[in-house]
């Protein structure tokens, strides 16, 4: 029976270990908080990520590695690899863990992406904006997620403050880019080479936070290209795991955002609407275990809930609404959960999210999704 | 964030903690064995289920408290009982303890059941044969599972042994019946009242254990009796929870086997088979939370892996194949796991269970199963 050390306990670890456990797998959590919410489903060795001698004693209690957020240290990854095996492999978590090199790596590959320049000085700053024009987005190389460490930048009256507040970090200026939608591939390699993706999943952001998710989303030709993409970056570093990999669709084509080395917000509607999910294909992945159908069971709708949680009772007398509470305490901006709505075709699920929408007052959240449901009938 | 106490932590605790999880639940579990699977996902106390000083430290931890075996000592619910909600209630609980009890419930509420007579001396059990004929079932009253505590007499030649061996015990003899088929109605009653059951479930039997289930069963008219048979006990014993009601299909009619007051082997399908589980809506309803729906999605099979674990990464190369590993050490009659099979249509069912049973070597245990996906080519 093996056991599965996870470095970070947040809700990503925490439905690992619940995927996992079916598999006959046993989990043990390293985080620096002591109340980590995957504590509640997983033994927890509560230090910080660059205690060595806390990571001896979890390097000592475990069989195989793997992650719940990119930021870890690289040097701690490192360590551990030198002791056991760790999926996926640091080198390929240094090269998410900073925009430059992964965006290096997008280009190298083919695969486009929004203009970008590396900003090292004010003066690089000046250079980066009359090469890439406004608007662009100023971004911290490395430790952004979920809109944080990033400024919009309109006019170039905007560019002393972002400089004074970011200019201290390594940064990256990106080429705004007017968008048609947002979507995600989720993807899984296995110590094989095994690659699987799931059906594409258009996304909805607010605030820098992905507030709702809708898949099966169907792109037409743009599958495909998602797929070779997600599948070039895989086999590039030779990752195992599942990543996710974010789109802009513009102008007909795909544009790569960001890659998340790691399970991901946008692919929790898999719990529910694939036969096998992001959670548990991960864990077969780094057990070298065979890998599940990434097959979706109808059509998905994925509600986060950031900062409050809804009233459980009330949303639960919605039709075919699964509840995702990770036991978290509430705070402005915190993923606390979500909810997955499931149907068997568009039509029905556009009626349950209207119908759990208006009991949980979530309209304005539910707005941008129920539109796209709308206008793609077909899906 | 409520917390649920579960007396006893084998694999339906541990099946009930995964499950509610994503509820927001935290989960205790209380049993005898230090190593009680329940305990690699929630916090296990060890101690007898006797021990009034443990029961004491568990009821200070928990909210509510429910089973996860059905012999659990009724004082010992009952003193729980005193100190916080416990679901479903210890009347109930008692109720099914003694098969002479509840076939007298079912009789009281016009629910067929196979002839039978208790059975306190010799001369009784010598009457009871009389009044029954043979072949039939003589069983303990109390505390049988898995075929445990049951001997069949074929003829009067089989009585002197039979009585020798289980004759210390109250006892009933039962008549044996020819049945075409063995089903089982597994039902979820909400502290409202709130009744709901899941597709009818065929199960299959080796040795007295449970080898396989196939759901949904569709037995024409026979659905609608199942579910006023199980609606009738469950509101005669004001029951909350979930709750399985094994029955032989006879000559076109049911006839009641016997109630496990606690979520079912038979009902490990729903799983992945239904909508919500069978251990999703027990926690609900322990939690007086609403409902969730029992529709089927598709089809599905159970195979239960008793005694040894066939190869799982073998088995995770069949299609849609979802593996449930309890993590507990192989023993002879154990129940380790079982894997369940979906699929959209019983003739892509029996494809996938074909393949599966090739690649384990498990065609004798999936042979009846196979037998009745061919004959029943309309599921």
């Amino acid at each position: 029976m093996s056991v599965i050390g996870i470095l970070g306990g947040g809700q990503l670890a925490r439905m690992l270990a619940l995927a996992g456990a079916p598999l006959g797998a046993r989990f043990r959590v390293l985080d620096s908080a002591a109340d980590a919410c995957a504590g509640d489903v997983a033994p927890l060795l509560h230090a910080d990520f660059t205690d060595t001698e806390a990571l001896e004693r979890f390097a000592a209690q475990v069989d195989v590695a793997t992650f719940d957020f990119e930021n870890v240290p690289a040097t701690s990854a490192e360590w551990l690899a030198t002791r056991l095996p760790v999926f996926p492999a640091p080198a390929a978590l240094a090269v998410t863990q900073d925009r430059l090199a992964e965006k290096q790596v997008f280009a190298k590959l083919g695969i486009g992406t929004p203009a970008f320049a590396p900003v090292g000085s004010r003066d690089e700053l000046d250079a980066a904006v009359a090469a890439i024009g406004l608007p662009a987005i100023l971004k911290t190389r490395r430790l952004g997620y979920d809109g944080k460490g990033q400024i919009r930048l309109r006019t170039r009256d905007d560019l002393d403050a972002a400089w004074e507040q970011l200019g201290r970090a390594a940064l990256i200026l990106e080429a705004f880019v007017p968008f048609e939608s947002e979507i995600s591939v989720i993807a899984v390699r296995a110590r094989d080479g095994e690659f699987r993706i799931w059906p594409l999943t258009r996304n909805w952001h607010s605030d820098g936070i992905l507030s709702a998710s809708l898949a099966p989303w169907p792109s037409g030709s743009l599958d495909e290209q998602a797929r070779a993409h997600a599948r070039a970056v895989a086999e590039h570093l030779d990752y195992v795991g599942v990543f996710a990999l974010e789109l802009f669709v513009c102008n007909g084509t795909l544009l790569a955002n960001e890659m998340a080395p790691r399970v991901h917000n946008s692919g929790h509607w898999t719990i529910e609407g694939a036969a096998c999910s992001q959670f548990e294909n991960h864990v077969r992945a780094v057990l070298g275990l065979p890998l599940g159908s990434t097959a979706a069971r109808g059509v998905a709708a994925m509600l986060n809930w950031v900062g409050t949680m809804p009233d459980r009772a009330t949303a639960l007398l919605a039709e075919d609404v699964h509840w995702h509470d990770y036991g978290k305490s509430p705070r402005v901006g915190r993923k606390l959960g979500h909810a997955t709505i499931c149907a068997s075709s568009t039509a029905q699920l556009a009626g349950r999210v209207g119908d759990l929408a208006q009991r949980l007052g979530r309209e304005a959240q539910c707005a941008p999704l129920l539109t796209a449901l709308r206008e793609q009938p077909h899906l």
